[in-house]
């Protein structure tokens, strides 16, 4: 402990510019970054998107098991999922971070040490942002700026009836992990001297410490020259996520359970919680897939896709959102999501 | 009491609905607004400026003596400053917001009242946010993304030799409406039945609580065709900004003491603090003010404006960063500012 640097010593200035002093720039639409009272971008005859997320400690992320690279890593990738979700591409992030002055400099240092490895990966550049103090905790919020093509742009409300619907990768894997990391905490909050074995949970832990945006899977889709109609990111839960494109397009639809796709270490997992693994695949947020809907005459273009999974299809808006079971039976689909006012203080 | 709303009555949801429901846009650069995963915006052949400005309960606020609504104006206007700094239109911002769930909605919907009351004023479009829970605390982070012309952005860098530094308003008002609150708030603090009365202290509370930005300074120089060599906008304080320009544009300056434009009432307040107006106006943050050098054939274009004081005049950067007196003795500038790090826990 005694390297390390307490922030009271360096200010917010030398802050800043220790964090900043790596910054590489990538993206030609990046004219001018940090360093004055605005960042410089230009577009040309793009259309822009922008996203923001916000992050506070104790709610959104618990440093008992969240390495802090991980988690900056973790605030990039969810908003370049903002943008992959509207069929963009990201490009550049502003960061908001508001620190207590118990985080050292060193802390800090793996924090950006986690974005600019996303930033990295993603071919972002970091074009801005306000470091400040707060009382306590940490508050972390990334403002995202993207492109797209004009009239690419694929929206919440752009699904018709008989559209498929489509899920990439699968589902309930971060909240698998999420139950997991709590589980080991509470153990080691008891007994101190119990050392986790996190290695038969390490692909949900993954998910849930470091997930991926799907870039890959726009990136597929624009060369099979498939523009979905409808898209959104699975951040709350497919079950919300279903019903928000189906309120924003006026449509209903029907989802297949046993289409839902779920990974084996998942329900393998899910066993010892005595959880379903369809009510994680529905529920369970902040797997950053992305859910879509396509035009039937698209189908023969993704249908090899071993990404891609077509759970169900649209429907009229007066049959309403339903799922349907194995045995065919037909139940109205609930988001539960998270209700994050109701578990603080 | 009995009429307010907790927030985990109506989640989270609730609560983005709630304060996004009488969201209007402007500006028909803003395609897409709130309620998908990004907002759309089309710049077609501008360049586009983006900022991010946090402000952290306890640290950059105090809610004994900062109304809510004042509290979002202010915030908003920071960032447009930030936009107008560069030469450019404040167009669309994004809002992220983290509370504890001691706040209430009807206390978040004034927070968004004062955010929605600047933005009216100034012609922005809010186009997204991220509203979420904290364990103790607010905080507020607002990006602002604006446009400026190609080739009319006016950066930090530009300033040469001989060239006159200008500021426009006035200095060191909003330091002293804050040594005020402080001072009434002791008092208060130590007996609750004291009634502060700020009338006599009206104009520097006021610069405080509710800052402007200089939109009008931009539209004034447009109008006369004068494009300042540089510019950013005065938030921690004159002789900070001051240096910010010459590190950037690598030149000296010349400042006289004498020339700093400051409020009467701001020099009349301060005798009761025994603070030099001068210090105040040198240190003070948060006027808001713009900081800019012009070259010296623009000098009649803007001699006769009230608004803008000619303080300086750029030298070679051997010559250093210098104060002048009315005494014609020179000493160096330097940055008191403030370090929020060593004042928190």
């Amino acid at each position: 402990m005694d390297n390390l640097t307490n922030l009271s010593e360096i200010g917010e200035f030398g802050l800043i510019d220790r964090l900043n002093k790596d910054n590489i720039i990538n993206n030609s639409t990046t004219l001018l970054s940090i360093g004055d009272d605005c960042a410089v971008l230009d577009y040309e005859d793009k259309q822009i998107l922008v996203s923001t997320d916000a992050m506070a400690e104790g709610v959104h992320f618990d440093l008992v098991y969240t390495p802090l690279k991980h988690l900056g890593y973790k605030a990039c990738v969810s908003n370049f999922s903002d943008i992959y979700a509207m069929n963009g591409t990201p490009q550049q992030i502003l960061i908001s971070l508001s620190v207590s002055s118990k985080y050292t400099l060193e802390a800090l240092e793996e924090l950006y040490e986690g974005i600019r490895i996303a930033c990295k990966k993603y071919n972002v550049d970091i074009v801005g942002g306000d470091t400040t103090s707060s009382k306590s905790g940490m508050f972390l919020s990334i403002t995202v700026i993207g492109s797209v093509d004009k009239n690419k742009v694929v929206k919440r409300s752009g699904a018709k009836k008989n559209d498929l619907i489509c899920v990439t990768g699968n589902l309930g894997a971060a909240y698998t992990g999420l139950l997991v990391l709590q589980r080991e905490k509470a153990t080691f909050m008891a007994n101190p001297n119990f050392q986790p074995d996190l290695k038969p949970y390490e692909y949900v832990v993954q998910r849930h410490l470091k997930p991926e945006a799907q870039r890959k899977t726009i990136e597929l889709l624009r060369e099979k020259d498939v523009v979905p109609t409808s898209m959104m990111d699975i951040s709350d839960g497919l079950a919300s996520e279903c019903l928000h494109i189906c309120k924003a397009s006026k449509v209903g639809c029907e989802v297949y359970l046993e289409k839902l796709p779920i990974d084996y270490e998942t329900t393998k997992t899910l066993e010892e919680f005595k959880i379903l693994p369809e009510t994680a695949a529905l529920n369970g947020g902040e797997d950053y897939e992305l859910l879509f809907t396509i035009d039937q005459k698209d189908y023969d273009k993704i249908k090899d896709e071993q990404n891609i999974s077509v759970i169900g299809y649209i429907t009229d808006e007066s049959l309403g959102q339903k799922l349907i079971t194995p045995q065919n039976t037909s139940m109205d689909i609930k988001a539960q999501g998270f209700n994050h006012f109701s578990k603080t203080e």
